[in-house]
């Protein structure tokens, strides 16, 4: 089994076609990201997650800036390079300012350290947090 | 060296005291929570954590509530019990909706999974995030 | 103390090279791995490190194809890129297919969402899962 | 927001009963587990969740012990008790016996290792990987 | 597969006393601790976990009480509860005072903060950590 | 939003310079780290940042060279490439030698794998390390 390797509009099946033809329009692209032409050499995976990326990122009860910081955040946690690339891209085009980026890197790095400062200290839960 | 435990206002040094008083001021508590009672067992760390939280968490670009939900973010990429706990309280405080907490928990959930497809399939950053 | 270097087998020292050896006959390889060759520096970790590896990933109530999957599981889950790219070729020479690999990255993708979902609804253990 | 709750069947609205009875059915349950039942606050994502769960664990190219126990490593590696509780209970039911589980969990510990001294030798990615 | 139990040494085959033996006897101890009890379910894994544990731990270049902080450091940071607890524990028996232990705490804590922060910023590393 | 990019000392504002300065006083730099250029993007975290490393690497109980190998332990844990290469060279020019350095590695291989097995096994914490 050689490396996965991206697969451009031209040479995919119709199943593929119809998935980037879809993100394209939802998107206003021009062409799909790497992150589809890969998934795309696993035409399930590819079609269920563009149905579920497209349900969960939809505008809703958080509008979709805040849902992309929440992407970026994800992310930076779990140092996934290609996706703190993507979503810091996306929040840029959802209209996120230099300074929300700011804010929101320096709450990320925040909540790493007292996440473990939690754990150091072995802090059990305030029984008014259970309710 | 026995295991830390809460240090109580009534037994606490006039610093930690001081830095209790901060706390209870600015989040209209009559005590704090359990996280601050451990961390005042390292009075420096005490004094430099709120200093740092209290900075990074203000109101700014970003409001308190979109804040508050980044922090849950990582707490649960993390998986921090205690930091969930108290932050998706904190949250639900500063005027998080039932629906806003499910759709972030979906995106957390959703990220998550991209993030290790994006790892398995090795997806090359596209040249249009580098610049 | 500069950085650490590959040590090839013609520079090294007659213990990394017994276990360059062995490494080469098990592996049917004609030569072993950056993961040796930087692991070389440690003459100990080297020697520990092939022993237990050789006993872990030999047959036994799992085949060598699934114990390398549930390998690129595990380095998929923690981004480490080098242990995916050299993991998942240890699979495809164990005979794993594009099919096998597609379905085990979607339930490494999965698990990393559903595992998070659990984390943020803060769900507590079935007691049937206790006994 | 009070904190989420567990929503039986008999509380349940229709469409959270029609995956409550897609799953029972599917897995032979006379009740669905705790993820299931916390999930349901989400309606659209336990109805996500079940769909995309029920396509990736799927019999494939993949039998469903070995996905079971691919969920296993993920959980161990992130530490979700809970998913470790549920998952390990699953493969029991698909057939794991004592001695699989006993080698999974030495290849899920092996690799988190190796993971590491991949990271802190810095090791590059041998040329033939990349192919 | 019913849940790993703890075995007890009265009740341990003679592969297992023996290694409970030899951890009594360097850690002087009157029992080993539950990690060991539960990892006895797999002699071949508590045999080998042992000898390298024993190995990686010895007193070397770095003395006992180092190592022990750094276990620490990594539990803390993995979240482990248990391994947080019993490393705790351990380096305490090893001479750690309290000032040390805050030390080491707040250093985690900072350092999960940074790696965050260098994500977020995606910043290149420097020419000279390169040589 | 362009992606952050490094600020120089020649374009950099008052505030980011007198941190530069700092830096470069007390670790005698001639410049400072690609670091810093980029969380100067964020002046007050360019200036928190600084501030609480400053107290937190400080000698105290414990001395500079084992901050930076927990240091190089977190980095490591977390997969922060950035963060390995600085903090190993930090600690390198702290003193660290070739054996010390590789026994620090050993062990966080080590406590990542054991941590594993702690939470493959679900092994409860001992009532004596709950004191």
């Amino acid at each position: 089994m050689p490396r996965p390797k991206a697969i451009e509009y031209s040479e995919a099946s119709d199943a593929v076609k119809a998935v980037y033809d879809e993100i394209k329009s939802a998107r206003k692209l021009d062409d799909v990201n790497n992150f589809w032409k890969y998934l795309a050499n696993d035409e399930k995976t590819l079609r269920r997650t563009w149905d579920s990326v497209r349900e969960v990122m939809a505008p809703g009860a958080l509008d979709p800036l805040v849902k992309e910081m929440i992407y970026v955040a994800v992310s930076v946690t779990n140092n996934c390079g290609y996706c703190i690339a993507s979503h810091s891209a996306a929040a840029a085009k959802a209209g996120m300012t230099r300074e929300q980026f700011q804010e929101l890197i320096a709450v990320v790095g925040m909540a790493n350290e007292t996440n473990r400062l939690v754990n150091g200290y072995r802090v059990p839960i305030d029984p008014a947090f259970e309710r």
